[in-house]
């Protein structure tokens, strides 16, 4: 790995870097993402929101600029969503993240969200890379489904280079000749990013499976390859979602999942990890 | 393929959809795109402007903004390059085609250059595809390293379906297992690409195989599986140059191929297509 | 490429060697192999063989071993259909040739065969390379769909160690994330063979595009990028095939298409080789 | 998934199919097979043997007949190699595992192994499946690293037809872009293969990784994904092993692992599985 200065590790018992956005870390303990693919409704963000908060997810998640390889699939509510999104995160006291497709859009998103989203299809759209790193906003980075490991942390060295050093790394799936998976979950990819840089490193076991029961078991393994965190989407009626259906679990689903996942990140950390 | 109403053929006798771009033509004959990676100096791409004109390339290539892996690599001279493109595109009389990797630069770019490239790291930043979509200008779309034959056809579907009807679809090879090539060129994308679409398809042998011996009986197999024209890499000096140095031909090289190229493609037509 | 003595060609000028069985030369001008995927009669061999011998190919081809990936698929006729397979040869004075999947029946199928043919599914099946390797009978080794080009190469320098200087390539397609065609047919392969080895480097463009529609464009394109020959499947009737239903040609396409090939395997070597 | 009688769970609370092997079980508990990649001297696989036992591994490993990529490689001290790994495991009193890698061999090794291995290579090779589908003969089934989840079970199903119900499935990494690491471990087809099919499914943190210091990360993920095992390369001295010298851990590092494995396969079925 060359030209990664400002990404990886001086050494191997350098902290990982924390992050702290409003009261919520990233880096110190274990962090929960929840919400759903698509901010559909106020209704049906307030109502996801409500529930994840009280299952003990600490970030709410929601699209609203949908990145979707068709143009007649739903492309999102954009601002109006946001505006949802805010209006929950604000009334149950959770940081926002939501991704940012556009340069031009990240100077006003970076007003309303707590944490910017670059999603996997973005990931070597290096413009928007350098205009997220001239702000100072936290940025959660996906791993493009094509990326090796060494693009991916080329990529986070883009946003630090360019002043931002709050960025954290998220491992999503890469694309394989399986195809009973939507994607790979390339779980040794977050053992190997843990090892070489200093970022904060979540999974998300939605995207990388592509079906609600495999979630389970992709995001108690990526606990145990030293992961800091979990962005998981959750939806009041998965089967009536507007995205990403197959993979959304519903609230119920999703309590019973954050109590294993709070017991086995306790277990790692007080038994496993130095 | 399912909702690609405007890039699919009505029928397999729909003639390929013609684009004229000053006197060139893409989808009659046989068109080819030429000139380096990226555009270095003045004399640079003047020099090689000549040399392709000369040898019977039809357009002039050359990238201004670099989208590379690291950020401290070369990353493009900018506007600067631009007017030195736009400059040797009017000595020679040649239209002129270079990337546009921000969605901020279509507007500018768009009364400069003659044809849009959009590379395949941004085969689906929708954003820029929609933005490029709203101009009528010709745009030749890269497909992704990651893409399946029906994503790179959405993405199309994008630009026609936002107004612009001026797509030229360009395979460039797919990340693959195998390491001796820098991609794996899918010569049957071409084929497949032909059969489906109406829309003009070209090949780049260049970052497909990565190597400059391989352009040659890459560059020829594209002839024979139905490609429209080929965008090639030249440089005068290889080996000294400041992006894709394995790839790129030099003047006399190019040269001697776009014989076989022109002999093979009047061969292609008068013999063997109907 | 390391440690591939007998395999790489001493220099660039080193000429491709040449393998002639009964009349047929691999090596030497451009050879095409046909014949159903699967031997299933009598009268379905000797049909196919008298057409496709008629049509122009040389060496016909027949399973009778078939590895397939459900045990409950049909498995091929065995040593019936060799006999069947030997017949047509015979009548029609071509050569024959049929995949050994064991070790404990290369010795007596050496004796019916002309031509063995290793399939993609043991190339790295290392003893059946070396048992193969210790007849001098000619063999065909097909590339592994997950295999480098080294990997590929390996395999042949076992089987020349062990005493058999007698092997034929055959690149067959590659397994990659797209799924629109069976399998990615790597064309650079086909050049990277040709100018690194000294064998006979064929293509097989039925199981590379898995489709009929393709086999065309694919066949062509093999010979521009150097190939010294084709294996084509072919089925009196395609729909009712035993298996491979979806890539066989009828009888008449293939006829249609050895004109092409011939035309263009022609022009190829009398206008574009040295 | 479909014509996969024997393989698939008629409903999902079948429980996993028990093997006992001598006093080892497969599919209740956690079993852990250790050893090195290859036996290389009678005093290498009994020093490794008395280590791995002592540390709580249960079944003894070592390569005697290897498939190497290069016909130059070490290929395995063949049956003088088996002889010391029957002495290894009468003396410390486990049972042991070896690859078969030609049908030729598995009458005989049938009589000297406990468990025969089918490696990644030869996944597809069904002559061997069936050999070894006659014997009743535990089985370890490694998934091709290019194989579909489908393929593997279908694998499977070949040797469970052929009359050999005692098959334990491995999953020890696909082969995709990524190049940091040998293979990439696929986590989500242990989950995958435990939710459809009743056949115990180890994991392979060895090969899958290809580094050392990836071994504890992927092991304790497969334990969360559902794994009722693992396969482990144990190597008195791994930088002077014949094969795999990268991959393999020393003693102290191994019985340091198989703490932490012992703990965390204690805390996920007391606190996890139901």
């Amino acid at each position: 790995m060359k030209n990664l200065e400002l990404v990886l590790r001086k050494n191997k018992y350098q902290a990982t870097t924390e992050l702290t956005i409003k009261d919520v870390h990233f880096g110190r303990g274990f962090t929960v993402i929840a919400g759903p693919c698509s901010v559909e409704s106020q209704d049906q963000i307030r109502q996801t929101a409500a529930a994840v908060k009280a299952a003990g997810a600490q970030v709410l998640r929601g699209g609203v600029y949908k990145p979707r390889t068709s143009p007649y699939a739903f492309q999102g509510l954009g601002k109006e969503g946001l505006q949802y999104l805010q209006a929950a995160g604000d009334e149950f006291a959770m940081p926002i993240i939501t991704e940012v497709v556009d340069t031009r859009d990240v100077e006003w998103i970076v007003e309303c969200a707590d944490i910017l989203q670059v999603g996997a299809r973005n990931m070597q759209n290096f413009s928007l890379l350098v205009e997220i790193g001239k702000t100072k906003k936290p940025v959660l980075l996906k791993r493009a489904m094509n990326a090796t490991i060494a693009e991916w942390l080329n990529a986070a060295e883009y946003i630090l280079k360019a002043g931002n050093p709050n960025v954290i790394l998220c491992e999503r799936g890469i694309r394989t000749h399986e195809n009973y998976t939507r994607n790979t979950l390339d779980i040794s990819a977050v053992a190997v990013a843990k090892q070489l840089t200093h970022l904060p490193v979540l999974v998300d076991p939605s995207h990388a499976g592509g079906r609600a029961e495999l979630i389970e078991p992709l995001a108690l393994s990526a606990i145990m390859a030293g992961a800091d965190g979990l962005m998981i989407e959750v939806h009041p009626e998965p089967s009536q979602a507007l995205s990403d259906a197959q993979q959304q679990l519903n609230l119920e689903q999703f309590a019973e999942l954050m109590q294993k996942i709070e017991k086995t990140s306790d277990f790692y950390r007080s038994q496993l990890s130095q």
